[in-house]
């Protein structure tokens, strides 16, 4: 043990584990430890750059607040939150895609009966959307939770806005008896992650954009179903194939149809162009 | 690139690196992004477990400010970095081997003459350090320059004593003509690492201790050779076979003899117990 070097330091970092009674925590130490070392062995990594991947751990750190979580971003940026959502969500084929779950969602936001407006005064093109949530057999889910959240025309989700607590283009809402649900909200539009911290500076040392393409989340619940968490992603974007945090599926792109003035799908009056947007999502029953 | 999933996320991520122009950042990168991604899969990193991680680097994160370096103490635990060290430091056989820097040294040290105390008052056993600096061919080396730091008799460096900036058991010197060096100071104590953070409760979870077995700190640099960062271990340490960081080498361990009080190797005449330290550095040529 007194004779480390950089052939036996790994075996003498894993020897110490032998006091650890956790046997998940180990495991994961275990890969995580050989992981590790064989990075830093396969690139022959240097003082000055262990420093510098120090420093920028600590710039991540010191970015992250209630408010804004850099390491999130970190790890959607690397593509793990993708592959720990694809490997926690293994679904029977034709169910619903699950993706990344990202970093906007808030606890407590308002409910809503069908029909309402989530907008809340978001800023945006009106939108009307619909669907409904079956199970794999076919059968409408009723009563489903349906949480929904996104960006506003300016590409800020309402807690990116400073100096105004108010939920907006986000609530919760219960599928009617068939599986229905509709609700009016605005038009998603692209937007960057926020990349003014130590994530953005590496997307540019990258040569990497910062770009989503547009998307609605939904998370939804029922009795009997998986939980699903996904986005619906708008045709026709131009990031569909470079999203920054490897959200997109083939299956979850959708149209949202475009609408001179006139009625819209649910009776309203429109003086204004508006869009629509009809997605079904089929819930895998839980186990 | 639209159909993610978690056999072919890995090559999508590293598809995005095209634009990268730093050849070296791009290397490192995917290497990490390789490994990262096949320690998730080897483990079959659970939703839970993510969050966990991500909860667990915020806490690090927060942890760390300009007195604290709480990354270093996990790359510390985790080996890390005395991989990086000893992959930076192959040098020839019969060169004093390097170690690693640790997170306690500091810039401003105070200038000695061979002969001082730098003690400064640190609360210790007197010990009497000397010995010679050379090259690999026996030949003295002059005006070396040599850094020396060390915790004191309760285990804390100047530097974590709250309240008070001044350098203690710390300081500068050189070689004299000869290679010789020689400067009185406190007896090394083992300490524990800083343990009251999420790296502490880390070692804990894992079975670990947090202590390191008793050491003097040296950097030694002189024109023409490589610069030595490395440690002295007291020889007889409990922990020498469990440092908390993984830094001994067998090579760096010496004999403190304790002498009765009497006349010190300096012609000081001791009223207390002391110690002496004999230890010669051999440096590598740099190329």
């Amino acid at each position: 043990m007194r004779n480390l070097d950089e052939n036996t330091i790994t075996q003498a970092v894993l020897a110490r584990l032998e006091h650890a009674t956790d046997e998940r925590l180990k495991d994961i130490v275990t890969s995580l430890v050989r992981h590790l070392h064989a990075f830093a062995r396969e690139v022959n990594l240097t003082e000055a750059e262990w420093e510098q991947g120090i420093q920028f751990l600590t710039g991540v750190g010191h970015f992250t607040d209630d408010k804004r979580q850099e390491f999130i971003l970190l790890s959607d940026t690397l593509g793990l939150s993708t592959l720990v959502t694809a490997m926690a969500n293994r679904k029977p084929l034709g169910c619903t895609e699950a993706t990344v779950f990202g970093p906007f969602f808030v606890e407590g936001a308002p409910e809503y009966q069908n029909g309402d407006d989530v907008a809340n005064g978001a800023r945006g093109e009106p939108c009307f959307v619909s669907g409904f949530i079956r199970g794999l057999g076919g059968e409408p889910v009723a009563g489903a939770r349906i949480e929904v959240w996104q960006a506003d025309a300016d590409g800020f989700y309402d807690v990116q806005h400073a100096g105004d607590d108010a939920h907006r283009a986000r609530g919760v809402l219960h599928s009617l008896a068939n599986g229905r649900y509709h609700f009016r909200s605005i038009v998603a539009e692209p937007y960057p992650i926020p990349h003014d911290g130590p994530v953005g500076r590496m997307l540019d040392a990258l040569g990497r954009h910062p770009w989503r393409p547009a998307h609605l989340h939904f998370m939804i619940t029922a009795p009997g179903y998986e939980r699903l968490v996904t986005h619906v992603f708008r045709d026709g974007d131009k990031y569909l194939d470079s999203d920054a945090v490897f959200g997109v599926r083939s299956s979850l792109v959708a149209q949202w149809i475009p609408h001179e003035e006139g009625v819209a799908p649910d009776g309203t009056r429109m003086n204004t162009p508006f869009s629509t947007l009809e997605f079904d999502f089929i819930l895998n029953r839980s186990s």
